[in-house]
């Protein structure tokens, strides 16, 4: 049986999460039972959910338990099968969290996906290809429901939900305006990911400076916003909504340290008559078919080139997992653990 | 021609509003030109949304000019006619202003409707079967949407739009909890308007004690929340949503005098995936008919029986209205004008 390193959840954060609050171990990986599958993951994601997840309190799901593997999307390869359905050498998708190798029940639905490579590489599957890409295409398409001709706008413009957002958005006639830290992405996200502005949140770090390049970047106003930042970053995008504007919340990352962040002005939502919808893309598996085709063929069109940032072994998944809630990261984060 | 009392906006409110921003004055009414039609209004609508108007910021709205009429909704009877669809004796609706007679150009859709008071009284189409109702109707069944069974909760629970609201979510089967201040008004509100519960929010005036008497009187959270008063009432409310919960925002009183209140935790909507939606019903006509149908049949069946709060006199209206502002009035505030 080969060995499996491993990460595991050591303790909770207290305010900002540290690299201590993880602890790396190595274990056997066991012998299959009947229907099991072994898989040696290849990549794993890192996402901003997670940082919730560490928190031991009420959210949407469990809390990530102490002393257990941290969850995470995998791929990876079949190594060894006692299911008819998977054979060694399939390319899968799953939640193997953090660690170089899971043994999965091949009888739970969605637990294994086979995918084909053929067009897409096989670590877009955990992006572009993926929840991060179906989590931008759900909130696009089924809350903000733009017509062509509209702006919309989304924050955490360079990332793997931003970039998604920003291709499928070109496809249906937006204007589509970014939000990114930094002049090197703001540059990237025009140039490379099809951005029509991109507003670097460093240069505008408060309400005022923000809600300016706004007006400027977006001209006709506010029709939609894509919401994966939370904080100040929503209180400028509401100052510039137009009315009947469409507001998707899919995270709300800087305030996962701490003290909830208010919203300055909610009349603002009754002013302009807004609609605000929150989501979670695992619970609307019935789009993932329809989003992961029009995806899959935005990339083998050229359409959609999302940049990876890639962290190499799996030791280096909390350095990189940190670096990415502080938007070090420059497009879709990744560990490369093979 | 008859004399017309008239209430002007003088000047706008430096935070409070104050009965010294309003001018009585006394005019002559104009001779009526072909087309037109002289209504002598019964009853002054006092509304909350006026005090927003007589702001001079950005809103949904163009503020109340300064000198002018304030605008407000009446009902009455047309005295004098040069429209050949309108007849001396009619009973009509309209947005005549805080005065005793307007002119109304007859050939201007929507600016009189004729009613039938066989079996609504002339004054309740100001309220449950009028503008007030039909705000209830829409913020229940087109936003909330809710299942027999679901609880939901209005604040202002005792005035036009709150009444109207239980009455509207008893007939679907749901569990409706009102808001409202002082005793007198959630025992009203529990015996004679069909609530199931009702919390006096001045004994609990902060988020932890609401939050703490709404998870009493909505032992299976929150589905459906209608607004009429923001601040801590809705932070309150947020933390007892359950998963999917749907808010209609319609007012946001708290905040019309001075500062923008915030919302504490905005995060709360993608965690219970929540959906707000603001709404003015102005901007919904399609619904009027099939709301006012069912809101008429419910008071004529004597399942919605709203109360009234009458200020005697044109001269009143200005404290009326404050009174309404500070949550004086116990019922729908009208003013008698004749």
């Amino acid at each position: 049986m080969p060995l499996n390193q491993q990460v595991l959840l050591d303790n909770r954060p207290e305010g900002e999460a540290v690299e201590s609050n993880f602890r790396l171990v190595q274990t056997e990986t066991p012998a299959l039972s009947k229907g099991q599958v072994l898989v040696r993951h290849h990549y794993l994601s890192l996402d901003p959910y997670m940082r919730g997840r560490m928190n031991d309190s009420k959210s949407y799901a469990e809390p990530q338990p102490l002393g257990e593997v941290m969850i995470g999307g995998t791929v990876g390869e079949v190594v060894e099968s006692q299911h008819p359905k998977y054979t060694p050498g399939d390319k899968v998708v799953g939640m193997g969290g953090w660690q170089e190798y899971s043994v999965v029940d091949g009888d739970v639905p969605g637990a294994l996906r086979r995918v084909d490579t053929t067009h897409v590489p096989l670590s877009h599957y955990l992006g572009a290809v993926g929840m991060p890409g179906v989590t931008a295409w759900y909130g696009l398409v089924k809350i903000i429901a733009p017509k062509a001709g509209e702006t919309v706008v989304v924050s955490a413009a360079t990332g793997a939900v931003g970039s998604a957002f920003a291709a499928l958005a070109k496809a249906r006639g937006c204007r589509v305006v970014g939000i990114a830290g930094g002049p090197e992405k703001c540059s990237y996200a025009t140039a490379e990911l099809g951005f029509d502005a991109c507003i670097d949140y460093r240069a505008h770090p408060d309400v005022k400076t923000m809600s300016k390049a706004l007006k400027e970047a977006c001209p006709n106003g506010i029709d939609g916003y894509f919401e994966n930042v939370g904080g100040y970053i929503l209180d400028a995008v509401l100052l510039r909504t137009n009315a009947f504007a469409r507001l998707a919340l899919c995270g709300m990352i800087a305030g996962y340290d701490g003290q909830p962040l208010p919203m300055a002005n909610p009349a603002l939502i009754l002013i302009n008559r807004l609609k605000l919808e929150g989501f979670i893309v695992s619970e609307h598996m019935e789009v993932w078919g329809e989003a992961l085709a029009e995806l899959g063929g935005l990339v083998a069109a050229g359409k959609l080139r999302p940049r990876e940032s890639i962290a190499q072994g799996l030791a280096s998944a909390p350095s990189a997992f940190l670096g990415l809630l502080k938007g070090k990261n420059f497009g879709k984060q990744l560990v490369k653990v093979i």
